[in-house]
């Protein structure tokens, strides 16, 4: 396949009551949909299966095209397909819409069963434990009970990790790019603003937006700010925008938008409106928030104890959002274990998004390392 | 003096009408109210006078109580005083509000005496240029003609600056700490996101709030803890709150705060609205991102090729807001001109916060350059 392969979006569904899906928080939720996108062809032996884990604002479309005049391919269509860092003619490669999103995969914006109407703020709270397993009850959907490889990059990684730890005879090989074995106060406290912002905007009405003529736009937009800012590194910034001003010789001396990065933030701010929940916003990034292996397991060495088959490990030079110091925790922890890990510390000015962006040197890793596997 | 020393602020007026104050945006601005406080004797030969100018939220009141009940002395107490690094026993320390803020000078909230109402977004966009020329015109009203040394810490730092450049014979020497020649575009992005939150509070009401029930609070809490990422570091976050909970001894699974961090930004915030002004804020945030030695110069060598006197310029480890390379920058911009200048690098986990913080190691360097001047 290649970025012009046309793709579509299927949709499983499970945990039909009475037969729920038992939550990490206690509760139970159902029926779950799951919307998925495959790409390749799974072998006979089924063991050829890579499963994608996307980051917050993602989407189960990884790549190739919905229809001929979509403008864009997936998310990360320069790593997947023919030849690519995970070669569709090889590969078959799985990717699905995390549990809380709003791209098919059931969430706050889903409709409940029992009230006929959107969850919104009843929605059970999710963790990345219950992301991982619903992606476990669509592979055995699927027929995959082994994967060759679980992948995902930012919170993506989290989930590969969980992969790694909660199903390790599931797992032949982990990559964990630009992650995190848990966020520190200071990524906690740009998601406690964000979700600040959504919250306090007053068209969130406690989450009961969906019927009403106003949503909770400015407070998403603000939210997606703030994490923009936090993806993009200082050095980056100098680069992309410096202090040029948009479209003006002079400053205005007004509060309109005087330099390039505050119109690039508000343009970022308003896309995200269009295409995301504020809802969703708000549950993954408790999720993520909730994510710590350290506290689940009494220390990462514990956590990795069970793991089994190979880790690739990556972490980008400027990213400080999850720093490089993150990742090599994750390393330090897997060879107390004795656990046979490759590490890579990619030199990027890009900040955390490198992980979508550095796709040569990504590729050329990727592709060496699952030669290994 | 010490800590119990009671001081009182005073206020000046000048730019009565029609001798308005000319502002950098080309507006005119008058009667204008300048709130300072005094600490020390000003000496006969009127040469012992330092300024200090304060940074975003500050205010007049650097040090002593304004009260016998004041639970807290000023800003800077733990500098200002008897033996500290700025000895009142030798010093005559000066310090005032500044333009655009909202203790007593004017600004935003102040009256427009043309409609006998508070000014809100009628009031003009000032500059630090601006900040700067009120407070020689209120040094003018003490009777000194040049100051010993002219201080500040962060936006403090830009004054410090520009009094250097744009008043070079009245400026024996100067005290950049923590501060920049032009804020960096994270920096700039950051308080675009801060005036995003206030704007799009509906209690905003494109700056008319001051005689409405509500105020836009949650605005300006959001633009406070979004400020307070940025004044504190990872490293000192991991320290001070780790992932550690907020008297819980397990995640909630629900919206309410889980960690320290969290609360503590709702605190800050909260605090931060008994406070202060949402459009204060507004103002003093674009005058910082305006600020901008270099684009106003041709080249920071250039604005700094007519100052006089000694520099001494402090930086902090781990300030990432105003990170030691921008410092470095104004050091050798300075250097360049063959001026001299004494650079130190404090090393320091406390982040840009550290201006505050770090009074021992501060005091023997401020008292010891001070001695050299």
């Amino acid at each position: 396949m290649d970025s012009s392969t046309i793709v579509e979006t299927k949709s499983f569904t499970f945990a039909e009551p009475p037969n729920e899906l038992q939550l990490e928080c206690g509760a139970r939720l159902g029926p779950v949909d799951v919307a998925y996108e495959t790409y390749g062809t799974l072998n006979e032996k089924k063991d050829n299966a890579i499963l994608i884990c996307h980051a917050l604002s993602g989407d189960a479309h990884v790549g190739g095209r919905h229809n001929a005049s979509d403008k864009k391919p997936g998310w990360w269509d320069n790593m997947v397909g023919d030849g690519k860092g995970f070669d569709t003619s090889k590969h078959y490669v799985v990717c699905s819409n995390i549990l809380g999103s709003c791209y098919g995969t059931t969430g706050p914006t889903s409709t409940d069963p029992k009230t006929g109407k959107p969850y919104g703020l009843t929605f059970p709270i999710i963790t990345i434990s219950d992301m991982v397993n619903v992606q476990a009850k669509l592979l055995e959907h699927l027929g995959i009970e082994k994967l060759l490889c679980v992948v995902g990059g930012s919170m993506g990684g989290m989930q590969a990790m969980e992969w790694a730890v909660s199903y390790p005879d599931k797992v032949r090989s982990a990559m964990i790019i630009a992650s995190t074995s848990r966020k520190s106060p200071q990524a906690i406290a740009f998601d406690a603003v964000a979700r600040n912002a959504i919250t306090s905007d007053t068209n969130w009405e406690a989450g009961n937006y969906y019927a009403k003529k106003k949503q909770p736009d400015r407070g998403l937009a603000i939210a997606r700010m703030i994490g923009h800012i936090t993806y993009l590194s200082d050095e980056l910034m100098h680069a992309k925008f410096g202090r040029r001003l948009q479209e003006k010789a002079e400053y205005g001396y007004d509060f309109t938008h005087d330099f390039q990065v505050e119109s690039y933030l508000e343009h970022k701010g308003s896309q995200f409106v269009e295409r995301f929940d504020a809802n969703s916003y708000l549950y993954i990034t408790k999720a993520m928030g909730y994510f710590d292996l350290v506290q689940k397991h009494g220390s990462l060495k514990n956590a990795f104890a069970k793991v089994s088959g190979k880790f690739l490990v990556v972490s980008f030079s400027s990213d400080w959002l999850y720093p490089p110091y993150q990742s090599k925790e994750i390393v330090k922890a897997l060879l107390d274990n004795e656990h046979p890990v490759t590490y890579c510390q990619i030199k990027s000015s890009y900040g955390h998004d490198a992980f979508l962006l550095e796709v040569d040197e990504m590729s050329r890793i990727i592709k060496s390392f699952l030669k290994e596997v």
